[in-house]
């Protein structure tokens, strides 16, 4: 069994029982994105949170290994994505990166924002001209330091 | 002239006045990631902006007429970012692209974030384990609508 | 089941019983383009229609569920389509685009035409000279907005 | 002087004249689309169109001939355009053009709508929701045929 | 059953029956490459022709509606043929393409030679020098014409 | 000098002269189709026909030596053509490549059509249903033997 | 059954016999390198050799037709090879490559060294200083001659 | 001065002087290879040698230091080489790559030719049949040994 | 089998026999490094080695000899890496490589450090700011020497 | 005056001076490696060592305020480098790359060697058999973490 298999029959058993990602997040007492991203195959789960997912969803016994190994990370399918929902992040990138990476230097100085002591969040924000999409990326700020 | 050889005018004469995009931004009264962004070309200033800049950083005239120029956009040399402040960014996107993708169908329905209403802001966030980077994505919503 | 075997076998049923995407949009009251797209991976069918599906063309049982989820879109198997039929729209891009660009701006600033909030349409034109295929892409304006 | 210099001489007598891409099409009794597209480079004025040109817009008398000559077409740096403008014609590709592909085949036969007999227009219609972009993509159906 | 599935078939059956693409083509009363092209999944057969073929290939009878389907044409794996054999035809373009091109504007004006109203031919041209193959691409001219 | 600039000058003097491809070739004794290679920089002139070139077209006297060197070959940009004359012709390729393949074989066996000891020709045949570009190529069969 | 699988097939019976491409080379009266390369699907065998093949290797009947197929050809599975023995094949490409252009030219004139008629060797050349791999190239000169 | 600058001038005054790689190779007492990859930028030539050449050639005195620099080596354009003369070596290991890597591996274990401590030769091998290129790879068995 | 197959399977017997690679490699009497990089198919292992794995942990009798063969190697799906882990190694890559290169140039002259004749660690570094990873390339420098 | 410009002119001061990276590293008081990349583009110096380099090499005084900026880093010309020496390095991920993201998951659990807080060393190791290249690679292990 693959990741992909076992997220596969994660959402396939999710859509059947009316569950959504907001369900298995809180039940496990984990935030959303992580969840979504975890099933998704980019984070292993503890083995406690593995066996919870197993009897909550009635897998397979063998998908709880699956879901405890740590990930070979990368969900897309090529360098540039195709779906637009994805696209509109990385268009974000094409048109606000170097702007973003100007202003994280002209703050901190010469580093980055971590993707691994990082987490994300999504919200949906009211407005009367239509609602929002808020996503929030948080990350710790790593000096380029030499050690 | 170029919109690159107008930012990058811009940028030798901020580094040799000691100003920054903040500095920009609240002169003409725009945030700071759009002001970044329009620098950099991928957004135009109005004519009364465009004047301001030619003026507070003593550009060429004809810098005025570039800078009021709608753009084609994109801001990076190849499909995959390779500076490695930018590709954390891109890293966010293969991580975690497909679960904001499905928490976003999860909370909305079917559509997108724009990227064309649409702003980001990059704050710093004190934290005793080392200042955080927190980068806001806020689009509005739109929902796959055939008309 | 995936999207793309659903889709194969409503193209086989329809190719049984002699149905055409314009018989399949006419029961369901949907534009064609959009039956069509729907049929072929790219859009989710509501519940009801689903169902209707289904008993129309007698898939299996749970083709319903597949018919309804959210689709990670993109239809092509590459960057460059090689389908002579499908090339054609992609040399209007390479020869047109950035002139479609410019009258965009010319008439409505700077903005986009949504692929979102969008329809499109397909029509024979009567021609003495060879009748002729009127495509019709028709997207709201959204203008960039900084929020 | 390449077909890009001149075309940017073009853009700039434009811009300093105050005139549009309509303009430019009233006065030389031709398409705005066709307009636009030749002065990006990608169709040859007759030798008449680019005498007026000349004259118009008071460009290098050399420019003349360059304006005549074939062009070698295709506008975009890359295969997948980055400009959020084009790209959004792109994806409209990338989500229908297999259902365009489909309906075509299902109304004409097997073959193309033509790419060189061809038209294209851009037009504005108004909304009360917000004005549409309407671009219709006119050509010559062309069907397979040995000989 | 996949057009590819078919082919393989086809040419199995060919080869159990000592059968040539020329047998064939004088069977169907076609040209030779546009029966080569055809079984190798590149054009649809009538139906009268499909049945023909699974009569005297002795194919599954649900081949005949696969023959008949309108295909997604394309029959390489990348950009740039691999073969031997296909890659002195791609080699051939990456050297005299742009005479070619240069000599049918020289001769015909602006426009293409249409790849669509097409037909193809193989031949041995007896040489004492050691024989030689004539390919000979046949296109209608079309025009650039705006409509 | 390099071949480039050598060819655009020549096709600059043409266009003064009013010369086509058609009469240089005529003046050297040479078939057109290579002689618009061997200016667009893909074969080698011979020391006599450099010198005629220089002295018919008034090139600078260096030019004579870089229309006599051997080229690096290759004619095109980028992997796939996106002029449209040239990119039907790799269309031909994409969708007959492997009908030529196979009847090559079917009529010499395993091996290839030479595309060195070659030749190519591009006709104008008249059609009341449209003139029509007839292009030969016709190349030695090369076996694949193994010493 | 595909070359590969076939190929396969050949590999896992000469593992078990203990048999090496020289020992085949041998019994079949072949060159090891064109024994290596029709195993591994880039050459047909002869109908006499096929059965000699499925004879000594115990091989399933089908195989023969599978061993005399005309191959489409192509063993690497990108553009670049990954694996380092096939790998430094390609750095002396990278590296010498022009060198080679240049001293062919040099020595024949304009042309290639064909890879059709052609043969090639490894030998082992012992040597104090550590064995040497000697690998021989030679291919018919072919002069560019237009027919 | 690029070593790109410094071997185009070498290659002129090699013209203008009629000496050939050869040549240079007899008056330096170096391999032919060896002097052309050095000329094309691939190797460093020793102080001696690069004075040399400056004088032999009339080269500008500072290309003295160029010719000794270390070079970043990769003498093509892109990872498929596009002129035909080196294409058929780039061919040649599509076809054989994976055949010449079992035949190392059959006689000397697992490991690679070295490109590094490493000649080539090229030769011409007269042939009743027409001329042969001869070139001749030679490099060090490297096994792979851990250390 | 195939070489990835027998690894998942050690991967599998490892994960429940709660064995880690560090133990894998104090049985065979192996380093780490190249333990776990010979199960993840990129070295043979010797045929005693291999019946250790066999019987250790209880792979199929088959599996012995797929352990023995040289493989193919290559262990990345792609030209850049998307794993976080294996990125950061190619984003050394991008930053140092050009500096790396320059140092051992200044150290040893023109050369590489070997791949072939190269043994790699990994250790824990133990520190009060958080444990460093290092890891350790270490192989010969072998200079360029054209034999 | 961009990095590239400002780094070629300290390269050639350099070498006019016979000073290495090591006499560069030992003046400023900065590690080799990371002297070697900020000169070639990759690291920004202290306005104090800016100062140092152009009193110390005779640069344009204009040179400081470049060498201070924080670069776009990123110092190949492709996704794969085709130098031999940097290349090596690239092998060295595409073979050991997994094996190394095994074994830091078996010693560390879930997270990567950070790039940022990170330092690298080369040393020559002397050994009978010829000299060692030892490159060090030392960076801090963050842990995936949630925040």
């Amino acid at each position: 069994m693959t990741k992909r298999e076992v997220g596969d029959a994660i959402e396939a058993a999710m859509q059947e029982r009316k569950l959504t990602f907001a369900d298995l997040a809180e039940r496990l007492g984990r935030p959303r994105v992580w969840v979504a991203a975890a099933v998704l195959g980019q984070h292993p789960f503890t083995p406690h949170e593995a066996k919870q997912l197993v009897a909550m969803l009635d897998l397979a016994p063998e998908a709880a290994a699956v879901l405890e190994q740590i990930p070979t990370r990368g969900a897309l399918d090529g360098p540039v994505p195709v779906d637009p929902t994805i696209y509109r992040l990385y268009e974000v990138i094409l048109v606000y990166g170097p702007a973003l990476k100007a202003l994280i230097h002209e703050e901190f100085g010469d580093g980055i924002m971590s993707a691994i002591n990082f987490r994300a969040d999504v919200e949906r924000v009211p407005d009367p001209a239509g609602d929002r999409v808020r996503i929030t990326l948080d990350g710790k700020f790593l000096p380029y330091q030499w050690g």
